[in-house]
C-alpha cells in the first residue's frame, strides 16, 4: 500500500536524492490548455540542475513531438524532442516496430497523429470531417471500404461522425485488424461549466461500434515507460518518479511499473480523493494511491 | 427456466389460443430495413381474423408513430395508430406524464422524435448537424448553454458529434437534469459487409460523456409493456406474447415482464444463439431464452 504523504519540505531533499529520472505528465501539471501552470519550469529547471533525466509523457492524442516541443518552447519551458513522450508518436512506433503493419491505417484521430504517422511511413486515411450525407441506411450499407486497411488507429478526433462508427466498425469486424487506441482519459481538465470529453469518449464510442477492445497504449497502461526503458540506458524503475494530476492514470500507471509516484494538486484530483482511494479496499482503487501528494511543481521547486 | 422448443405445426393451434394479445417487433421481424420480410403481413392477418390484438412495439427510434403508419400501410400490412407503441412516443410520453418536465429538452435523435415532442408540446431543441467548428477548446469551454434544459432525450442520431457531447455532458452534469433514452440495441440488423451501429452505440457516447446513465424506455426495459397495461383494458401478462428476432431485446423484455415469448429466425439472433443461452449459468442470458423458436412468421401464418 502507497503512503500516500504529503512531500513536505523536509521530505523533499531525500526523496529527490532517490531518483534520476522523471516523468513529468503535461496537462494539469506543467500547463492548463494554453497557459503554463505558475512555477513549473523553474522547478523543472532546478530539477535539471541537479541533474535529473526529464521526459514529458502525455495521453493527449492531439500533438506530434514537434508540436509539442513547440509547445513547451512558447511556455519558457526547456525541452528536447527525444524528452517528448506522447502517444501520437507511440502509435505511430507501435503499429511500425511491434505490429510491424503491412498495410494501411484507418485514422481517427489528429493532424498530430497524422504527422507521426507520415515520420514513420505508413498509409492512412480519415482525417478531417467526414459527415453523413444521406438519410438512407442503404446507401450507409453500400459505403466504400478499403481492402488494405490492416489497422484502426483511434485518438482525439474532434470530427468525430457516425459515419467514421459504421467504417472503424466495418474494418474491425475482420479480426485480422489491428485495434489500437492512444489512451482512455474521459475528460479535459478544463476549469468552467462545461465539461469537454476526452480522448476516452471517442475511443469508447468506437469500442461499442465494433463490439471491441484495443491495444490502449497511454497511461495507465506500460506501454509508454516500457518504450523509454527499451530507448534509454539506465532508466530503472526503482530510480524513476511518476509526477501527474490523474490517479487513474498517472499514478496508476506508476505504481504498475514500480515508480515511485507524485501527485500535484492542479489539475484533475486531489489528495481527497486520493485518501478515498487509500480507504477502498479495491485493488484497482489501491493503485490510485500516491507515494506522496503535492500543492504543486511550484510547491516542490520552492524548497529544492 | 424457459422451454426453448421449436413451434411446430402440431403446437401452434395451442400456443395461438393461450394469447389474447401479440406484441410484435418490427425490425428483422415483419420488416428488414425497406422491405417487408414474405409472409409477415399475412400470418399477422390470420391472427387478426382469431381475434388477436396486436400492437407493434418496437426500439427503433428513427419514426413517429404517424411515419411507422406510413411504412406499415406502404409495406401492405394493416395497421392502426394505437397500435404502434414505439420509443419515439414512448420518450414524449415519459417526459410529459412521468416526468412531468417543465423545461426544455436538449435532443440528440431524429425527426420522428422531435415530431413526437412536438405533438405533447415539449420545446426542444439540437436536431440536426452540429459540428465542430473551431479546434480551440477556449471555444468549446465558451459554448453557449441554455439554463432551461431539464432533460437530454437520446435515440438515434446520424449527426451525432462532439459538440452534440459537450452540450449533452454539460447539460447531464447538473444531476437534476433527467438523462433518457430510446434503446440500446448496438447494431442495425442488416445483412452484407457493413456493420451499421445502432442507438446504443450514440446513447453509450453520451454515457461516457455525461458520467452517467440514462431512463432506457426500450426493451429490455419493462416501460414499453408497462405503458400498454396502463393504456389498454384486459390486456395481461399470462395471455401476452412478445415474438421479436433479438434474444437480448425482445425475449429479455418479454421474459421480465412475464410474457410468452416466440422468437423469429428473419433478423439477429437464431435458435442456436438461444440454446447457447439455455446453456448459460448467467441469470441474465437465461432471460434471453424464448418459450419457442419459429424460422419465419410466414412459417407461423401457413399453420394458422
Amino acid at each position: 500500500m502507497a503512503a500516500c504523504k504529503e512531500l513536505t519540505a523536509n521530505l523533499v531533499h531525500d526523496f529527490i536524492s532517490s531518483v534520476d529520472t522523471i516523468l513529468c505528465d503535461c496537462d494539469g501539471v506543467i500547463w492548463k490548455n494554453n497557459d503554463s501552470i505558475p512555477g513549473a519550469a523553474e522547478a523543472l529547471k532546478k530539477l535539471r540542475l541537479k541533474g535529473k533525466r526529464i521526459f514529458f509523457v502525455t495521453n493527449n492524442s492531439t500533438k506530434s513531438r514537434k508540436q509539442y516541443i513547440e509547445k513547451l518552447l512558447n511556455l519558457g519551458f526547456e525541452a528536447y524532442p527525444e524528452e517528448i513522450i506522447c502517444t501520437a508518436f507511440a502509435a505511430a512506433s507501435y503499429l511500425k516496430h511491434s505490429l510491424k503493419l503491412n498495410g494501411k491505417v484507418y485514422l481517427i484521430g489528429s493532424i498530430g497523429m497524422a504527422e507521426e504517422l507520415d515520420l514513420m511511413g505508413i498509409p492512412y486515411f480519415g482525417i478531417g470531417p467526414d459527415p453523413v450525407k444521406s438519410l438512407d441506411m442503404a446507401e450507409w450499407a453500400a459505403l466504400p471500404i478499403d481492402n488494405e486497411v490492416k489497422a484502426v488507429l483511434v485518438g482525439f478526433d474532434e470530427h468525430l461522425s457516425y459515419i467514421k462508427l459504421i467504417k472503424a466498425g466495418t474494418y474491425l469486424n475482420d479480426p485480422e485488424c489491428a485495434f489500437v487506441a492512444t489512451n482512455e482519459d474521459l475528460r479535459y481538465p478544463l476549469g468552467g461549466k462545461i465539461m469537454i470529453p476526452g480522448t476516452g469518449v471517442i475511443v469508447g464510442a468506437v469500442k461499442q461500434a465494433a463490439q471491441r477492445e484495443p491495444v490502449v497504449l497511454g497511461k495507465p497502461s506500460k506501454y509508454l515507460f516500457d518504450s523509454i526503458m527499451q530507448s534509454f540506458e539506465g532508466v530503472t524503475p526503482e530510480r524513476t518518479v511518476m509526477i501527474g494530476d490523474r490517479l487513474s492514470t498517472d499514478i496508476s500507471m506508476g505504481r504498475t511499473c514500480g515508480l515511485k509516484t507524485l501527485l500535484v494538486e492542479t489539475g484533475i484530483d486531489t489528495r481527497v480523493d486520493a485518501k478515498e482511494n487509500q480507504k477502498s479496499n479495491s485493488i484497482e482503487r489501491q493503485k490510485m494511491v500516491p507515494d506522496y501528494f503535492i500543492t504543486s511543481l511550484a510547491d516542490l521547486g520552492k524548497t529544492l
